[in-house]
């Protein structure tokens, strides 16, 4: 380590998540206590504030907004989705050789760890003395080479917590609607639909049926499944992915395109196009939900667990430039034993850059059960403490 | 008071709340303090549950499954929609006799307290004795007679932690998607609608528009609106109640009735509809998000006071038989004074019966405040504590 100080920079990148701001404040914080290291410096709008010189002066931010940030959705520094343009890398490493970033931590998905990747490259192709460490996050769960993502927890309790209330409802106003059908992020990914599972707390609750984008499904199967289910308990609770496909790999959503009376086009995603197919065959009414992006900045239901790791994952990022790391991802690697303990490691950006992790075969299961039980042991400890409990009624008949 | 106990029949109507349960278990456990009172017996299903005889003893349920009840969203008992039929009335009241039901506490909205009020008018034409007390629920706030309604508060929670949370989530990925259209429920009523704005604790801050089912608009206006506040804000988040209308009276979302290539017909909401149509006019991508029943039944985000209002409001009405009142619904009164404090009081059943409480001007204003300072002083108490603090970068820039 030569003994000048040099910057950090670190960015957001792509979609929000509940806990992307811990990792950021992981930085922060830890950075603070290291005469290494100068001024952290935040590009806002991910690469984006880099290229166009949008940056702030993280440093100066006071201890009590970053213990408040800590527990904040979203990204406070803002994020974009921007794709790299010729010259774009050059700029970058001009920008960072301005302000003499020697620093760059990069918190992201897997696009954002190639950005990562090639920035470090182009930086030690020019010779310029460059750290590069990336930060995953992810609500989709989808990175490889790390246990999961930070981000994922949060999103998988607002699942679970979600589905766990929609089953109460559902069930108390089956005779009036006995279907809803609630749409779950994740176009590729299974990881978080399977979530919806951490739900269940008793046979036969909620959700009855789930449909990951990893199996192919017709909306014929989907619509005699519910049909069942609603024969045998009296109402369905469906979790269905937004990237749920049939067998010849389109999208259940995309033949759903339609148009009003007016000519408007009309995308109201695949939830409510289930919900209008069921009715319209069985007669049965039902609701939809679509609760978007709420799935990853929900305040109310921040995994603890997630908001610590993403916080660690910041601070793990800060020590490996320290100890001259550089090209490399923070991963979250779980501990073997009966109690769950994650601790960070690192792996090369390249081995992680734009690969897309599905949910393995051995998690998956038909749509009654949707998830295995080693799934619901892998995801089980990354929501936190369990759900709070609700109380159910013995049911103690009067005699007529 | 004679000297023999008689038993109470308690149920629950129209649509779940957050804290409906809070009510039941309110009455039960009040009801197990007095002699006067024998079993305590729960009708499934609402009325219907009383015509088919489909009664459960909860005098029999334990004390821990009744404590976390309490805090258990949607209906234990279920719920229904039944309108009721000829000759249904004389059958209830010759259930009632059948299981010498002295009292009858009905749960739920102005349909259920004209019911509860047939069924009094009834028992006395029929000599039958027969108290009956109406306890107020519904999310939409609309009865008339009382300061508001429990269910309400914990709705309104609900969507002011919701719209804060998609404010931030809407403000760091606005260079991708910079509108996000959110559906509340209230089709007449914009009270929950207006609850949107407990989510400001900034200038500008989300919701930076909201549409009142009271104040009829037009597409064309609200995607004029939507268009100016992201030239000047760069983003837009907007809460739009399921019923806004048209100045023709026609909802907004009728229109949107369309049929897609293979003729079947999609109903996405109002906000499905408005972010095709803004996308459309404008060139902005647009997302929404429909959280439907996740409003009513949010476990994370019950109001702590509604669900001890509730409580309250079922204890207040075992004691209202036994002081020998029928024939009226609890209320709440809220006490003049700086610091919120209400008390149960009773209101005849005849006034609140098929009435509907629409905000009243004074709580109204534009698209961009949506509603008056007024207005969020009085909904502000009803959602329990202040939300968790958020943090927000100052925002120190670096000098180029």
């Amino acid at each position: 380590m030569s003994g000048r100080a040099r910057n950090l920079l670190v960015a957001q990148s792509g979609g929000p998540t509940a806990v992307i701001n811990s990792s950021l404040v992981g930085v922060v914080e830890e950075a603070g206590h290291w005469r290494e290291i100068g001024t952290v410096i935040g590009a806002e709008r991910g690469i984006k504030g880099v290229l166009e010189e949008s940056l702030l002066d993280l440093s100066a931010e006071d201890a009590a907004t970053l213990a408040a940030l800590r527990y904040t959705p979203s990204a406070a520094l803002g994020t974009s989705r921007h794709k790299l343009r010729p010259g774009d890398l050059d700029r970058i490493v001009d920008v960072f050789e301005k302000y003499d970033v020697g620093y760059f931590c990069y918190i992201g998905g897997n696009d954002s760890m190639d950005t990562a990747s090639r920035i470090g490259a182009l930086a030690r192709e020019k010779g310029y003395d460059l750290r590069v460490i990336g930060i995953p996050k992810t609500v989709d769960n989808d990175l490889v080479e790390t246990d999961h993502c930070p981000g994922y927890g949060s999103a998988a309790r607002f699942v679970a917590s979600t589905l766990r209330d929609a089953g109460l409802d559902t069930e108390a106003g089956a005779s009036s609607t006995p279907v809803k059908i609630i749409e779950i992020m994740g176009r590729h990914a299974g990881w978080l639909t399977g979530a919806s599972a951490l739900a269940r707390e008793r046979p036969d609750a909620a959700p009855q049926l789930i449909y990951l984008p990893e199996r192919p499904v017709t909306v014929e199967d989907i619509i005699g499944d519910i049909d069942r289910v609603v024969r045998r308990l009296g109402y369905a609770v469906v979790a269905v992915s937004e990237g749920v496909r049939d067998p010849e790999g389109s999208f259940l959503a995309a033949v759903s395109e339609a148009v009003d009376a007016f000519g408007h086009r009309q995308l109201g995603g695949v939830s409510a196009y289930l919900a209008n197919r069921v009715t319209e065959a069985t007669g049965l009414k039902a609701r939809f939900e679509k609760p978007d992006t709420m799935q990853r900045a929900s305040t109310a239901l921040i995994s603890p667990v997630d908001a610590e790791e993403a916080y660690e994952a910041g601070r793990a990022a800060v020590r490996a430039v320290l100890e001259g790391h550089s090209g490399q991802m923070v991963n979250l690697i779980r501990e073997p034993g009966p109690n769950y303990r994650v601790r960070t490691g690192l792996v090369p950006l390249e081995k992680v850059a734009n690969r897309e992790r599905l949910l393995p075969p051995e998690f998956m299961a038909d749509p009654e059960e949707g998830v295995t039980e080693a799934f619901l042991a892998y995801a089980r400890p990354l929501i936190g403490p369990p759900l709070p409990p609700h109380g159910r009624l013995a049911r103690h008949p009067i005699r007529r």
